[in-house]
Formats: structure tokens, C-alpha cells, sequence
């Protein structure tokens, strides 16, 4: 039997703003990865987010952040890999808490925007994400970019790890995604992408840009909340996979607990 | 066997700004509030502070605040019960991580500044934050001014409470502390003060500024760590307890762990 | 002839955040107040909002606020004259760089919630405001509550005043506003608002909450933006206005220069 | 006649925090930095410094950092050219108004921290900057590392410009400074140095640090304020310049207007 994770990134509203469909979204996905308040979110965001979860028995992940609110944390910092294993704490255990109120805690650690893509770059700030998330609660899954840094640093840190994939992203031969700027970065048509998230999921290969099949793990498919037509390509996905025997779930057998 | 604690506001440097002097004053407390980054404070400096109380066996404290860097936490704002509980436990979460980072947890859970005074005044913000201290470890000690509101908030929350006292104010007939625009506020006489301190250990009494006798519980004194004199108050005071055959430690035997 | 001004918040976006329905808004409205950054706004979006006025020939105007964009300003905090002093001038100041940079300046200042309202009750920080404005530029006009502190203490500073009325909100006997939480605080009725405004600019009466003609002076009108029927409501009120033959302006003759 | 221009960072306190001796080392130098609330200082305290220039007749200076107060400013971010005209316009505009209240103007302005270094790396960066002053008011001196993009982006606006060099710090062959990482990166003998600046300023040339002659033009010596010694090197650098025949001036006649 073949099984994979759907996650999406939640909590992203702040004060007055809003931002995303929640609640339309968690009844097809099966883990969330919840704003922390660095880039996105506030204290009542993250309560009303964890509730949410538990509502739809998704599992609750923390979505730790560069400290940049206006740049919505998709802005590099020049920062060190000490820095970032505080700036990593401290908002895992903020939201922790937020979990432990509600009975629960944190399943996933899944680093948001420049922070996501400076661990798939760097070995210390891997580890720095990985030794965080490890020190809060070691059973965590840390959920990275398929076969990258951050994915080996939480293997080696000892940890369980959830390799993600992008259903609407085209990757290079070397594993890497094509870079938005490219004409080809975008898969815009859902059935051939359901196609090969199912591929990726049974077969742990994917047909890179340029025509190779270059392996690709899907533990965990991460689907965007913020488009208009968001919530119809995850019914579209999450209706293939279950059509080609795929069971849609969250490794762990209790999500909420 | 009469027993008090000593405790101290810590941690409260903030990115290349120095404040307080933590580690000389480690030796003479037995417990710390560590400021969980709204107020002062940032991730380095927290976790370097839950290390110097380890290193010292002193009990670590959260020291949760008002969203005010620039005012230290001072400045009252109109916020709701329910932001107020938002608010401290995400500081009480984050401060958590770093201590379950370093092998511990927190013992104390004490507001600072002007939610601090907001929780004397309002039972609807001291029972919010008791509430946020109970869901993140209902064994925590609430810290609170001496028969206070928050006292009485942590009780009703079933919780262990730590009456403060401080050692260099006056108090009013109803308890109340002298407000600092009065003239007698504060108590400058060091020997003075910790007749005062004693008293209030064994005899839970102190003599108010217009000469009454008042019920003054004091299982904790609040020690201030921002003067230039802090260092040798702290010390005579201790010195003084001492003398008095009264133990300084916190309730918890095990305030490490 | 008659004349009023019609004023909307503007600028209220924050990074990825939008809000409100600034362009649309901006061919009914005679004067702007545009977030400084404090509440809401950031510099691109400064930027852009100015430029926005300038295009439809609209006043610019400064809308200062507490620094809390979590609570967008709506939060009252405990913060002296001094120091409101300090943050009116900071936004007024940076504000008046973009203004500037377009070849304009800034006409009106008008303080944004909480600050609003501190500025009714206190004379003190009603005179930080005013003398904020004045220092920045003599020439600006002072927007506040009609008849308020703000006002006063604008007239006081030798600056030239807009006495402010809100379209949907009932007044009390002294001239107050009827407070929100009580059932009768709203004018929902889009006719009769109108009328009480064409009274208003007119006479300088309306008719209080208890049925008492009450003097009320309605240099400027605030209409909302925030709401999905703003726009509309707008397009009432000034058909409304226009065919009780009262020009709509603002009372610069070049409100761009 | 020879003349130089000395300039030192100031008003870096915020709001407990205190930092740097700016009144004692105002009475040596000729042109501030003034911090603009981004990566330190507030508006009280910046209100406080520009007082403090005009009372010691030293040119106000803008300076305008990357929106990092926890950073110090330190920082790069990977920012747009267009978000950091943004950001300079607000900052530059902000302190104006407190000039203004003054009854003065900003005579200067320079990038601070890492925003200085992006800004001798990017012509887009270091025109944006430029543009921004230039659109507050084309008479400001534009002020940067000697040579570099940021001066000759200022020269292209039109701008008159000072060219900066450092007193305590080494200069590769191609002009740049000695990275802080290399063992001779800085010049810590006092006579030394000041030979070092008077050359620079009569000759512009200095000796690399391999042994080259190398043209440095100096307008502007940095003079650092937070160290310990930090007094004691700006007396002797004025002195020694003063025995040269070199005046300590600011540029413009007339510093505090």
C-alpha cells in the first residue's frame, strides 16, 4: 500500500489581515504547517490554526521563519547557524505551547520561504534546524526538500524525515527545482502533475525538466493555499491519488496526539 | 524552618545592547525571569540565560510581557483577556524550548512590568494568564505580588503560587505598594529593609507607611538587578536572612529540573 | 455656497498583505489619510497610495498612530505627550519624504485610532499633535474630532482646522460620539445619513441621539473604506451632497501642491 | 588649505538601551549619523541627538540602515533595489522632520551597516539611495567608502558628494578595505594612522597593505564611537590633523542650517 502526506502552509493571517482559506483546505490535506509570528501569524492565529487541526485530525507542524513580517520571511538574511537554531526554538516552542493547550503537539518542523531554501543550501543551518527541532521533541518529523541538506541533517540528528515534492514545480536533472524565472518552472496542468506526484510517490522517480528520469521521493506533497483555484487543484490531486490506490494520509497514526 | 526565595528579572540584553548584570547576581537568587523577547530579551541572550541559571542550580522563570520593546514593557495597553492569554503563552512556549534544550523546565511563571500591575488589577487578565501557565505545566509556580489577584487567579487554577514581596518598597494599609510618586515610596535604609524582609518571612506581617500592621505573606523578594548598587543590596540582604537562620531556596527541591 | 471635504483612510496595506479598496475609493474622496507605517502601511505602500492621490488630484494626508501593527493602532497604550510627540513628527516627517519625492506635501494630519481618541480626551497629547504637524509644515491642517481637543489645540497652534463628523454614527447630547457598544451607535439608514450630513455642513446642527438639536460643524466627512459596501455608501453620500448643491473639496485650492 | 570633514554614528540608543557617548564626542567631530529607527535609535532619542549636533554646530546626517533592530543593521538581506528606496526615503524623511522642528535641515546622508557595503557592491542599490536623498532635497552630501559605487551614483544625481575613508582600518590594492578576517585588517597605531589620513587628504593616496601606493581620496574620516577608547582616538586624530594645517570642517558653511 502506497501513502503520502499532503501539507500546506496555514496560520498565515496577522491582526486585522487575513490571508489564505483555512478551514476549506484542512479537509483535504494531512498536515499543516502552522506561522509561527516571525513571518506571518500572531498568538490567536496560531490557537485558532491548532484548533482547526485537531477539528480535521491534521497533524501540526511548525512553520519557522526568517524574523521578517514585512518581506513575509521570502527575503535572505546574512544570518549565522547559531542565530538560526534560536530563532528555530523559539518558535517551535512557541508553537508548542499553543499545542500542549490544546492537548496536542507538534508532529512536522518545515522551515518557511528564504529559511526553506538556505537549509537545502547549507549544511549548518540544516543542522542548526534539525538540532531545534530534535531538542524540543526527537519523534518530530523535520520535512525538507526532497533529498536535501536539511532532509540528511534530521536523518543524521536521528530524526524521522518527510522528503516534499511540489506538485506545480518542474525539477532540473540535478533534483533541484527549476527556478521560477525559467518558462518551464510552472506544471500548470493538473493531470499530468497528478500524474507525476503519483509516479514520484510509487516509483521515487520523476522526469526532470530536460527529459531525464532522475529520482525523486514524495513523502509529503506541499500544496498552496493562496491562489484562487487552490482549494480545486487539491481536490483535483488528492482525488487522483486516491483513484490510483494511494492512501492520502500523515505517517504518524495519531495526528492530533 | 522558615524559607524564602530570592528572585531576579534576567536576561533582558537585546541584540548588541547590554543590560543588567546577570552573572554576578546568579550567586544570590535562587530564582530568575527570564524575559521572553517582547519586552527584551532575544533567542541568544534566552538561551544563554537558561544556561547561567542551570549553572548556578537557580530555578528558571518566564517573565512574559506586554508587546513593547521600545517601552521595555512598561507602557499599559488596552488588550484583551483573551490576547493577554495569546500573549503569554506563546513567551512561556518559546522560553520553554530553550529550557527543555538545555535538559530543564521552567519552575516560575511571573509578568512583567505593566502586566505585571494589569494583573493586580484585573482578575479577567490574572486568571488568563494562570490559564496559559496551567495548559504549558500545571506544576509551575505563579508569581505574583503578595495576596494579589494573580495569587489568587493561580490558586483557583490549582497551582502553586510564590507571594512577592519587594524589598525596597512601602505599602499602603491595604497592601498596596506606595506608588512611586510618593515621597516614601521606597525603603533606602538596607538594614532597615531587611528587618522588614524577615519579619514578613516568620511573622507574614509588615508595618505599613502610615504605621499599621498588615498581613504581608512573602515567599519570594524581588530583587532588583538594573542599579549600580544592586550587587551589594542583594548580598545584604542575603547576608541578613541568613543571620536570621531563614533559608534561601525555592520551594521546588530540584529547581534544575 | 457650501463646501466639505470627504476623507478616507488610505494606504492600510502591509507587505503581502492588502486592505481596502484604496484606487476605487480614491474618484469620490477629496482628502486622504495615509498609514505611516505604525499601524499599517509600509514604505512601497506609501509610495503607491501617494501616488494614487496625486493621480485623482486628492489631498494628502498624514495618519499617524501608536506604534502597533499587531492591534493596528487600535489599542490605547499608556505613552506620555513626549513621546507621542516623538512618534507624530517620525511619521509625519517620513510620510512627507514621499510626498515630497512626487513633486507634493502633505495638507492634513489626522491621528489614526486609539491616538484619535487620546487626542479628544487629552489636551496634552491633542497639543504633542498638533505641534508635531506644525513643525513639520505651519500651512497643514489640523483633521480631528469636530469640536474636539485636537481641534482646539490646533486653532491654538495658529493652524488652520477641519472639524471632523462621521456619516454613520450617532452623537450623544455633549457632542460625543454614541458609544459602539450601544444599540443606537450606528446611522444605517444610507438617506437619512445624508440628510444629517447636508444639516450639518449647512446649519452646524444635527440631532443628537436623544432628540436634541446639537451644534455639530462638518468641515470634513469620514467615510469608510473597510467595509464591502464602502464603496457604495460613498456614491450615495455624494450624489447626496451634490444635489443639495454643496461642493465637494478640499478647502486647498491645489490640494496636490 | 587643506580641510577634512570628520564624521561619527550616533544616536544609537533605543529606548532603555543606551549606547555610545555622543555628547562627549560631539565636541571633536563635524558630522553625525543619526540613526533613524531601523536599526537603532527612536524618535526621543533622535530628537535628543539632533539637539544635541545643533548645540555643538555639527552637520546633521541621515543614517538610513536595513530594517533590523535585532541585527544592529549588520545584516544584508536580499532586498530590491526599489524596497530600499523605500526604505532610505522613510528613514531620510522621519529625521528631516526632526531637523525641521529644530528650526535645521539634513545636511548628510549615509547608508549604515550592511546597507553601506551593498551599496559599494550594487549600482542598482547605490542608486536608489541616491535618488532617495535626492528627492529630499538635492543639496545633501551623499556620503560614502572612497571611490565607491554609492559616490559616483551621488555624482550622477547631481549630488555633491564626500568620499569616506576609515582611520583605523587597512586598504587592498584595489581600494577596498582589508577585510576584518585578515590579521592586518585594522591600524591600530595611533601616530601611524594619523599619518596615514593626513597623506590621504593632501596627497589622496595612501599605502596598501602590500605596499602600493594607491589613490584614497578623503573628505570624511569615520570616527568609530563605541569603544572604550574611542575618545581618546579622535582627540588625537585632531590634534594631529590641526598640526598638519588641515582644518576639521563639514563642507557646507553653514552645518546646523
Amino acid at each position: 500500500m502506497y501513502r503520502v502526506d499532503l501539507n500546506c502552509d496555514m496560520g498565515e493571517s496577522f491582526g486585522i489581515y487575513s490571508f489564505g482559506q483555512d478551514e476549506e483546505l484542512m479537509k483535504y490535506i494531512t498536515s499543516t504547517n502552522i506561522a509561527c509570528g516571525f513571518h506571518a501569524g500572531d498568538p490567536l492565529t496560531m490557537r485558532k490554526t491548532v484548533k482547526l487541526a485537531l477539528k480535521y485530525n491534521v497533524a501540526i507542524g511548525a512553520h519557522p521563519s526568517l524574523p521578517d513580517k514585512h518581506g513575509f520571511g521570502r527575503r535572505r538574511m546574512d544570518i549565522s547557524a547559531e542565530e538560526i537554531y534560536g530563532l528555530v526554538l523559539y518558535q517551535i516552542g512557541a508553537l508548542q505551547a499553543f499545542a500542549a493547550a490544546e492537548g496536542s503537539r507538534i508532529q512536522n518542523v518545515k522551515p518557511h520561504g528564504a529559511l526553506y531554501h538556505m537549509a537545502n543550501e547549507s549544511t549548518a543551518i540544516a543542522e542548526a534546524i534539525a538540532e531545534a527541532a530534535y531538542r524540543v521533541d526527537p519523534d518530530m518529523y523535520v520535512v525538507g526538500q526532497s533529498n536535501s541538506r536539511l532532509i540528511k541533517a534530521g536523518a543524521r540528528a536521528g530524526m524521522r524525515t518527510l522528503n516534499e515534492v511540489f506538485a506545480d514545480r518542474n525539477y532540473e536533472k540535478d533534483g533541484s527545482l527549476t527556478p521560477r524565472s525559467h518558462e518551464q518552472a510552472m506544471i500548470v496542468q493538473s493531470k499530468y502533475s497528478s500524474e507525476r506526484m503519483i509516479r514520484m510517490v510509487r516509483e521515487h522517480k520523476v522526469e526532470s525538466r530536460t527529459g531525464e528520469d532522475i529520482q525523486m521521493r514524495a513523502d509529503t506533497i506541499c500544496v498552496h493555499g493562496d491562489s484562487p483555484d487552490a482549494l480545486q487543484h487539491v481536490m483535483q490531486l488528492s482525488q487522483a491519488l486516491t483513484e490510483a490506490g494511494i492512501q492520502i494520509a500523515h505517517p504518524s497514526s495519531q495526528p492530533g496526539l
